[in-house]
């Protein structure tokens, strides 16, 4: 067997994303001690009976100490008080990167405490499922999926080519971009999804007209493929939502005015308009699944699972 | 083998809907005899490809004739015609029903067409996918799925009976109610899921700083759940919308009232009320999946599928 890629490799945060890696890193022997830490003491406890990791720690400080990696994958709300907290045991010339969903927030948050001599390199892997939790993880949840990094300006080649390589065998296909174009892209490819979602669901949850019995009976014919975003943790939401702030209310504006319209069109009868709204959109959908980011099966196959 | 529930059943359109119908009546052996009709000769062509049926016509009035069932499968906003072209050519005793999104405009349109002695009976299978047409269509497609019956006042109820035994034999579990209450329902659980995610995709369509490409590479991280509903037929939700409008304004208007509430919180930066409205919308995903109405494999278990 290889040596592992990195000697010591500390976890702080070991829910569906943490563990997710605690799990591949360990099939893919990238280290040779896993350390996990996190807050409590209970989640602390499940990842121990799960076997997660080689050493256990409710503090942050004892996990990182010596090690050449360190991920950090908290809510993003939490990424500063994080870093301040493990700075001053961090080792010199190790890596320190984290998983958060926003990017230029984390920097703005992680980046003052970061000491002289460590490689910060801020990463968001875009994989993930509405389940939290060191239960919910998986060792192929990163297969296939783009890990995005954001580095800095004095970001160190090397360092980054590490990670890279890291991320690659834990399953993942690299990218690269700057922090606030990755805000922008993710506030329209998740985060908008995720709040209208929420609003949809919430909307069904308030009406008097329709029980909420109903609602749940006959969901299958379009509302339950929302009820599985507005199932996600709503720590990690609020915190996504109070930290990429500007770009969200960017798309919300836009998604707002568009409806609009279309409302408009609905009001005054206008076919035409509505049939070249509900055309235009197929060709997404077409790329989508032609790009391998989805399957073509009919309702996401779910027909084929239920008959089984 | 018992002698089949309709001695002829004739389908009015043989797209995803009656296409599936044929498919599930020549399987659970419902009818001696499957006329086919559509409106082009090219569908039809491919439905006789198919096997569908027994006999095939494009004109209806042929493939009604004699018919002790006929099941109208075209947009909503086409019954009103269909129902108008068949009556003349509709048995005494016949069973006449369709299959449309919406029940109260269907109603004031063919209703004013059936004949003395004709039963009318509107119902509203709540089975589809995003495909259509003739190949889309499978035999399981209404497989515990609920079929929704709106009878007027004077239905008669031996043959609402005969009618619910006959989508029973189909896999479905039959309710009934009236029309509007039908309208309201339909626009929460299937119309406005239908109208927002073929917005949010419109959204994303029209965006200058981020580009098309990139929405598709990183769909999975929510995005891509809305574009398998905004991949549906262009015509049959233009219809819907037409033939629907008050009941879906209703729903958009609570819907952005809603989304400026929500809006506002991220504005203001209110973790706590982002944090109660994300939470309470958790415990309707569990019920729906605790109701078998979905499955509660993570990702709707895309991760699964994609690493076979
Ligand atoms: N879920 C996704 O789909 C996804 C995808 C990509 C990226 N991400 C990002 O990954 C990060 C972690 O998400 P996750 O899904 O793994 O979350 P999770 O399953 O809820 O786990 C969260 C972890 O962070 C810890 N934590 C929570 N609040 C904390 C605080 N105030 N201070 C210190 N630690 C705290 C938890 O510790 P205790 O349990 O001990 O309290 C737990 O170890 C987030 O930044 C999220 O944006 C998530
Ligand atoms: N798709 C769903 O998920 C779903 C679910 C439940 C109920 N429904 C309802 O089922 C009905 C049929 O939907 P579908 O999905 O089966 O549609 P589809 O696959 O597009 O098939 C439509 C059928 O209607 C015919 N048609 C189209 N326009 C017509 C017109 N102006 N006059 C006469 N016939 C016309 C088509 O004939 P040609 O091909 O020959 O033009 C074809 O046979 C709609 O009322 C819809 O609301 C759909």
């Amino acid at each position: 067997m290889p040596s592992p890629l990195f000697e010591k490799i500390a976890l702080v945060g070991i829910g569906l994303i943490g563990s997710s890696l605690a799990r591949v890193i360990r099939r893919e022997n990238l280290a040779g001690h896993i350390a996990i830490s996190t807050r409590s003491a209970a989640t602390l406890a499940r990842a121990e009976e799960l076997g997660l990791g080689d050493s256990y720690s409710t503090d942050a400080r004892d996990a990182v100490r010596d090690a050449d990696l360190v991920i950090v994958s908290v809510p993003v709300g939490s990424s500063g008080a994080v870093a301040e907290d493990i700075a001053p045991s961090l080792r010199k010339g190790c890596i320190l990167t984290d998983v958060g969903s926003t990017k230029a927030s984390v920097i703005a948050q992680m980046q003052p405490f970061v000491p002289e001599g460590v490689h910060f390199i801020p990463g968001h892997p875009l994989a993930g499922t509405e389940k939290s939790g060191p239960d919910a993880g998986f060792a192929d949840l990163f297969t296939n999926r783009w890990c995005i990094f954001t580095p800095l300006p004095d970001t160190d080649a090397e360092a980054l080519e590490k990670l890279s390589e890291f991320w690659r065998r834990c399953g993942s296909n690299i990218d690269t971009m700057d922090a606030t174009h990755h805000d922008m892209t993710l506030a329209i490819v998740s985060h908008l999804p995720h709040i209208i979602a929420y609003n949809i669901v919430g909307t069904a949850d308030d009406l008097e007209t329709v029980t909420k019995s109903e609602v749940i009976k006959y969901s299958a014919s379009g509302f339950r493929d929302f009820t599985r975003l507005a199932a996600s943790d709503p720590t990690m939401w609020r915190d996504v939502c109070l930290h990429n702030k500007d770009a969200i209310l960017e798309m919300l504006s836009r998604f707002s005015e568009d409806l609009a319209s279309l409302q408009r069109a609905i009001r005054w009868g206008d076919g035409d308009k509505l049939f070249d709204i509900f055309t235009r959109t197929r060709a997404i959908r077409r790329s989508i699944v032609e790009a391998g980011q989805d399957t073509d099966a009919p309702d996401f196959g779910r027909q084929a699972a239920e008959r089984k």
